[in-house]
C-alpha cells in the first residue's frame, strides 16, 4: 500500500447486461467465445474481456480488487473460468485480490474453502491449485470453529482473512445491531472474534491477518468497532454509490494508512454514465474517478 | 415425499482423495478426464463419477440429495461442471437438490445468487439457465434485505430456502446462542424471520417455501425453535456423523411427515468403513445404510 501509495479496492461485480462496449466486441470476435459458441460461453468471454479492460484502466490507482463471487457463479463454469483469469491479470498488475464470497460453513466444508481459495486440495491425480486469491470475505455466523480453518489455510499461505462486522447494507441492523443480554451488540462480539483470531497473526506491520468488513456507510460504528480490533484491517465498502465520504473514516486508519481498505465498484466502473455530458470514455473515466477517489482517501489519512 | 415414503437428505461431500475405488477407475478411462489431462480435469471427472455412482446406489432410498458447493469449487471450473453433471442426474432420478451454498450477501449480489441458483441470468447473448436447483441453504447474517432477493428469486421458479437458524457445530453458541437483551436468542431471532418471509409462500401442504437448518445435535432446542416456524421445513444436518437418533426430533415433524429433512452424508457414502469386517461394497452398504435410516424416520414420524 505504501509503495502504491493507494488505500483503493476495485471491486468487480460484472453483469453481463451492462459491459462495456468494449468488452462485447472483444468477445463477439473471440474464436473461443465466437457467434456459434453458447450463450454463457459468450457471457463468460465478455465479462472476462470487461474485467482484464476495468483493470487496465483503473488498477493503477488501486491496491487490491475485488471480485463479487456471485457474478461469476452465475456464469457456472466458464464463469469461474473467467473469474480464474481476472484474477490472474490482477495479480500480473500487482493487485492483491480480495474474493468477495462471504463463505462460512462448518468444519470439513470450511477447510474445502480453505483449499478452494488459498491452499489447493491433494488427490490422487497431483495436487490442485487454489483460486490464489490473497484474502476472502468470511461470515462468522458459524461461529469461532468454522472460521479457524480458513485463517489457519490463509495463515499457511500467507493470506488473510476479512470477517463481516458491520455490513452496509439497511439490512445489517436487524441481526448485526441486536444488542446482547451481556452488554455490547452482536457487530461487537464479531469484532472481538475478529481481534482473537488475529492475535497470533500480527505481522511486523502491526496489522493481523483476520481484519474484517465494516460498512462505511455507519461511520458513527467505526470507532468503536476499531476500538475492540485495533489490529484489524477494515474494508470499508460504501464510499461512493452508498454514501460516505472522508474525515468520518478515520478510526480505520488509526494504525496507519494500511489500516483501511476503501472499496469502490460501480462508482469507478460506471464513472462515465455520470460525466457531463454522460457517455464519455468508460475507460478514461474509470481511470479518473480511480485517481481521484486514491489521491481523497490518501490525503486524508497517510 | 409422501410418494418415496422418505425425508432422507443425501449430502455429497467429495472428496478426491476419499472417492470409491470405482470412480477412480471410471475416471483413468474417460476421454476427456484421461491420464494425459490435468489433475483438475481428472479429479473433476473421478467427482463427478463418484457422486453418479452414490446417486445410483442409495439414490433411491432418499427424497433430496444436497451438494456441498466447498467440494466442488476447490476444482474451479471443471468442478463447477461436475457439480451441474451430479444436479442433472440427481433430477433425472426424481430427487429435489439441496445446494448447500450457505450464501448471503448484499442487494445486487442476492439477487446475483438468486440468477446463478434459480432464475438464470439475462445478457445480450440470450438467457444463461441457473444452476436449476431446488432449494439453497442461505446465511442470514446480513438481515432481511439480504434474503429477499434470493426468495424472489425461489420463489418465482418455485423453489424454497433453507435459512441457517441453528447450526450443528459446536461453534453455533458463539453467536447463534448468544440471548438478546430484548429476550430470546439470536437463533429464535433468525427463526421469526423465516417464519415471515416464509409466510406469502405457503403451499396447500401447509409447508412455506422458506425453511430453516436446525441442526439435530441440539434437539433440545428444535420445539422452541418449530415454535416460531410452524410452517417451516427443517433440515436436520447431524444425525448420523455427528450423534442424534430419533424421537428428540419430534418437534421437526409436527407439519407433517414432510415438515423435517433428515440430512446424512459420510454415514452414507462411508458406510463400507465401519462393516463387520469393514471393506464391502460401497454401493451396497450405502444403500443399505440410506434404506435403514429412511426406515427409522419414516417410522418414527410418519
Amino acid at each position: 500500500m505504501a509503495s502504491r501509495r493507494s488505500q483503493i479496492v476495485l471491486g468487480l461485480d460484472p453483469d453481463p447486461a451492462r459491459l462495456w462496449p468494449r468488452a462485447l466486441e472483444l468477445a463477439g470476435g473471440d474464436r473461443q467465445g465466437g457467434p456459434t459458441a453458447p450463450a454463457v460461453e459468450r457471457a463468460a468471454r465478455a465479462v472476462a474481456a470487461h474485467c482484464r479492460l476495468v483493470l487496465e484502466a483503473a488498477g493503477e490507482e488501486c491496491v487490491a480488487v475485488k471480485p463479487q463471487m456471485a457474478c461469476f457463479e452465475r456464469l457456472g463454469a466458464p464463469g469461474w473460468a473467467a473469474l480464474a483469469e481476472t484474477v490472474s491479470a490482477a495479480r500480473t498488475q500487482g493487485l492483491m485480490v480480495i474474493a468477495d464470497a462471504k463463505r462460512g460453513d462448518i468444519d470439513i466444508s470450511a477447510k474445502a474453502y480453505g483449499q478452494a481459495f488459498f491452499s489447493g486440495t491433494p488427490s490422487p491425480f497431483g495436487h490442485i491449485p487454489s483460486l490464489g486469491v490473497d484474502a476472502l470475505t468470511a461470515n462468522p455466523l458459524l461461529g469461532r470453529d468454522a472460521l479457524e480453518p480458513l485463517v489457519e489455510a490463509g495463515r499457511a499461505a500467507g493470506c488473510g482473512l476479512l470477517v463481516l462486522v458491520r455490513t452496509s447494507n439497511p439490512g445489517a441492523a436487524d441481526v448485526q445491531d441486536q444488542e446482547l443480554r451481556g452488554g455490547g451488540s452482536v457487530s461487537r462480539l464479531l469484532a472481538r472474534l475478529v481481534d482473537e483470531l488475529g492475535r497470533p497473526g500480527i505481522g511486523h506491520s502491526g496489522l493481523a491477518d483476520v481484519g474484517a468488513v465494516t460498512g462505511a456507510t455507519v461511520p458513527e460504528r467505526l470507532e468503536s468497532l476499531r476500538a475492540e480490533m485495533p489490529n484489524a484491517v477494515l474494508l470499508l465498502p460504501g464510499i461512493g454509490a452508498q454514501g460516505a465520504t472522508g474525515r468520518e473514516l478515520a478510526p480505520a486508519f488509526a494504525p496507519g494508512p494500511a489500516g483501511g481498505l476503501v472499496s469502490a465498484s460501480r462508482g469507478i466502473v460506471y464513472a462515465h454514465e455520470r460525466g457531463a455530458p454522460p457517455g464519455g470514455d468508460p475507460a478514461e473515466a474509470a481511470r479518473r474517478e480511480a485517481a481521484r477517489l486514491r489521491e481523497l482517501v490518501w490525503g486524508l489519512y497517510a
